[in-house]
């Protein structure tokens, strides 16, 4: 957000990841290249455009760093976060002192390029599932720093966000379940320390733990690396008791097929951790 | 660096990404899950193995992750930065109180599988490229908060850096040109602000750009987006007068041709940007 | 906890709230009494003794609180969080440079006391509550910057906690139904946004709301100001549909006869934002 | 202080403390009942009004944090710190984006009843003792993080202030005295190393201490737990030659009489450590 | 930078040192003098003016440090940074409110006559040389925490800078060259490991040494401590192979003569570590 | 203070300049001369000497500033912060990695230098007024972030400190009394705002003045650029019944004379921001 205008809570929860971001581009001089031949009243505008198809997002990051650089630059969006775009689609313009617009725009398309690429590969997998019951969600394999900004791009591309940390769900995953003496007794235990706002989610890696899992009355059961086979016997069998969720090297060619077994969630690191950016460029003028 | 004990530099440089790394994870109460399944005391042993072929990056900050969690878990490294392993090949190995190994797994991981990735990815650049005399260097295309990680990375993967920021070197772009009034007038003007350790780089868009650019005594030029004719005719002219880097879109398929026209250096945005992670998992026990 | 020790979180989660504690204590050149007066290289021992009955939480920060001072002073605990103590019971010893022990004593006890006092308040609640069904629970009411050491003292105190913040469950109150239109209106809408880790309580004023939000399948249901009467109808009603939270000036007097009611949940501001301190001194010598 | 906006010291001093408040209840991703279920668009008005009679402190803190939170809300503030209110008086009128204001509201509440509580609790103290030349000041129990704005609100309900920190004036305890072998030893040690600009206060627990202290001339006199008989005595054998102090468990039964005695100055850590909060409501409407 | 006006990059990049040398003037209340006898609405012009000749710089850390005491503060600007002024010329107005002004006139002026000093002793040092080819240059011999501020006095005063940093040129100095073997050794392995933009110099401590590093191609060579009579040997030999670099305890007493010699630069401890402070006065008036 | 060792306080109060200071040197990538040529295993030692005479200070940065770069180096002290030295004099050891002391080296000097200069420089003023009741203090005309170590500065060379920042003392200047209306105006109005721990020093400009300020009681009264003559009538004027502090231009030609006059206190504010450094080397050798 320009300091002076409106903003939304981007200033309070990642403003310090901006900064962080600018002063690794800035350096200890700025940017000595544009200082040194762009005259300091020089006005530019420039127009971010997509180069490939997919869909945005980061549109609040991109509009911010160029109010860090200079707040007197200011940023018009043709559209919002969550929107397709086609190669050549006009997404925003940048107005302003010409040496700002020039020295914040790799930073700003670095967010714009990633998070969008984010959005795109979501959408990709959600596209693939769509006419089925199952979501699309992400995880916790996210790029460090860039949690908040990922997941948002997961749901602009379309998918719904699974833990954002440690703190905000119950997982309980196989050294849990080891240490604890098994299923019954790890769900027991569990209840005993969550709070009431808190569900318990369990991982199972076989049929058999599904049905301890159902009797011990667990609200959602991540399907570790099961077969389809496995799948919908493991959404038979659950009947609705609890929420499934189908996890393990799920990708683009096998998503449609797990989503047709009945399962509920389906989740997917590759969205966030190894998603390639969507090219944006700035085509900026002298103004 | 476990406190009290040797480190790097990775404390004063990064210290603050890892630390808002594992707080993005850790929330507000940390791993409510382990910590109410795991009794304090346990003890826990891991070893983070390849589970896919490629080069290693990020020990440091793996190693550093699960110290800021707890001190007293210690981390012993098989290999280096820069080794290549194979599915399978142990990495490192993470001996301490099992709710920490737990607990920082996922944030170790993170770093650990995005920086190997683009280990990984400038290795296949620069194997493309073996025996020529191209070097394969980065772009300030980089993971917003990641750079000086992800620039460490490609030195791992035999590829070298290019300017870390705008402060750095002069790079001056089309933009730069126009405002000054030509290739001869920018390179006056950049040189007369230039410092006696900066070097100069200009872009270049055809061939007649590059004799102004060489008559002008640029120390690098930067071939954009230059067909193999067009680069081989620049390095025929060129004569070894400047270093030339081959910009735009090269990628796996093409970059052993652009090398094999005798450019000095080829730059990629995909080995920072775009790199899949390297899969590694962490097999933890009760010790 | 001291460097070179064991830790829990702190360091990563309150560390910086106890820093600013001990700077606005230190101010630019720390203790002047003690440094004028005392010898470097005297050795002190205390001991923290209660001087009113209560029960105690605050102990890591009590002793990390030391070890940023001197990375020396050494704190051995007689008793865990969550602990009754009598008037005179020895809760800790502190040993090391006298120096540090006399420069962090108000720090370490203002964190101490104030965080027992929670406990305490706590405790009396959920003692008046005991043979009932019902579970204390705390408010987002919190003392500025103290949430996480509140709440963690809120459980130390054998009570629960409700919400941690804004993110991490919908609790819909009066505003949010008049903007939406009424209560089957603002729960679908909730529905359609909550992540499926997310549970939705909903604010009522009346029995009539109580039935629309039962209708609508909210999981917990805050009964606003309800009298006893209205909350034993609430109760009959319900029959185990959702939880039900009784809210509003509930104390030390009536608490009980709420509880007596049948309702799951009573939550109260007046443990954090009003809980006496617990009276903790500390007795010092030369060693 | 609204950003773009005439402000005072708060940003500079107090700030830092402000984020953390508003950044431990919004957490990771704000606000997601309002956001989910308010439009961005939707304008409100909302008044803060004393639900009990008081002293109010912490109105820049509470307009400020709406700031922080959107800096298109406004507040109206319709008294001044230090201000009594009776049940019912409004404090001030906040408008701007209604989602802003259910978002700000508790951080901003929880600053403004926590520091009116402790203006009210001071102001009962000062009343009680009107007429007598005693002051009512503070001590260093305060809430950690808080001290600054606790003091200003003790100032607010007409007391002064004692120490801000332990290096803004000398004050010699027991531990002091024992280390240096004796009043007149410690006050000649003090005084050696006080500055021209520094005062000097010693604890004594006895007459006899009283008369060391005065004939070594201290500039003040803190006695402890002194009966109002002893205290009446160090009166009149101190014949204004030093400021004194009486401390140690004076409470609103107790501060008249002890005033009486002729002390100058009476200090309570409860007015800052246990004071009740001062409850204030908002009333929001949608504009 | 005002906030809500244009800026520089002054925030991103010095912000914190601002910020924090306003904190330690203002302690934990801010300027108790001027709000204890200033009323809040009272408003000041003030006008910063030379009091002895010299060359300005720090004009943005003194604009910006009034505007972050108070907003409102405007400050004109009647010269630029590397203005020469004499005693008595009118630098600056400043105008808002009294308060403000007073609060912040002490840091404003700490940075401007320091920097202003650095920039006046690089002056002199460079009209000492004028008609020469030697370019004065600084070195990392800053003070802690103005290295960026005091490196862009040296520009205002005619110079140019040296290395920013351990990280931005590669600097051979007497203990590399020991461990590595010699200067050939050193200039091959530093060659091996410098990226294409890094430029490589080399102390050297006679002429000897001179030939190697002349052989082995180093690009700028610091010719330490030599005598005039060396230095004008190594010119002669070097014959414009490299650029050569005087350094050594030279003052304004010796300058001339050194770059009389024919060397490229001089650099200079003193202009940064030992400059005397330009004397700068604030006539401030009310309104 | 290496980490895991004992401390002073100087981690709390000035690590955080400590560390803007290394990486302003280290930049982003840390000492790339060092960690190319220097084994990672190789071991070195060093001493520092001074390189003329003066009095020390600045040991505590100087020794943390290399425990930061890497806690395995230990620097052992063979004399104390105020000790006097000669040209020669051995200062401390540093034994450790040898990458770390070469990379630490500049910033640890750039304190130890600088702080000694001010120690030198005060203490020349000191022994110039020696005999003499006049105690030497420092003035807020600090290099701007140093100042907590600047003033330590000042007393390791024998002055005494004046007021830390504008909230720690009243210190009413001619703009303060001209708005309040007259000395008498002044002094009744900061009476009754300042607490009982704080002093009121006004500033006067005559004999007239000086008059008025006794009368009404000042504590210190600052004799503003008095002549010799006049400084003598003011202390025979004042009798005891005030401090009297001389200040305006006194240097080391004046202050013998200023202080024979029997003034209390002489302020100096070149001793602090027109210091020269005072020359210390660093011998470093492999070990």
């Amino acid at each position: 957000m320009p300091r002076g205008k409106a903003c939304t809570m981007i200033d309070l929860l990642v403003d310090d990841l901006l900064v962080r971001a600018l002063r690794e581009d800035l350096g200890r001089t700025g940017d000595i290249t544009t200082d040194g031949i762009v005259p300091a009243d020089a006005a530019g505008r420039a127009r971010a455009v997509a180069r490939a198809a997919g869909v945005i997002s980061g549109l609040e990051a991109f509009a911010r760093t160029f109010a860090l650089v200079d707040p007197r630059i200011a940023t018009t969006l043709h559209l919002a976060d969550g929107a397709r775009v086609e190669r050549g689609t006009a997404i925003a313009d940048v107005t302003g002192p010409l040496r700002g617009i020039l020295t914040g725009e790799r930073t700003a398309l670095n967010f714009l390029c990633h998070l969008s690429g984010v959005a795109t590969a979501t959408r990709r997998m959600v596209d693939l599932t769509a006419g089925t019951g199952a979501t699309i969600i992400d995880t916790r394999k996210t790029t460090p720093g860039m949690r908040a900004l990922e997941k948002a791009a997961v749901r602009h591309g379309g998918g719904m966000n699974h833990r954002f940390g440690l703190d905000d769900a119950i997982l309980i995953k196989d050294n849990h379940i080891a240490v604890a003496g098994g299923i019954r007794a790890v769900l027991t235990r569990a209840r005993a320390v969550a709070g009431h706002l808190v569900k318990i989610e369990i991982e199972v890696d076989s049929l058999e733990q599904l049905d301890e899992a159902l009797d011990a009355r667990a609200d959602i059961i991540l399907l570790d690396n099961f077969s389809l086979d496995q799948t919908r016997a493991a959404v038979e069998r659950t009947a609705g008791r609890a929420l499934l969720e189908s996890s393990g090297g799920i990708d683009e060619t096998t998503v449609a097929a797990v989503a047709a077994t009945g399962v509920d969630l389906i989740s997917s690191g590759a969205i966030t951790h190894s998603a390639r950016v969507l090219d944006v460029g700035l085509d900026i003028d002298e103004a």
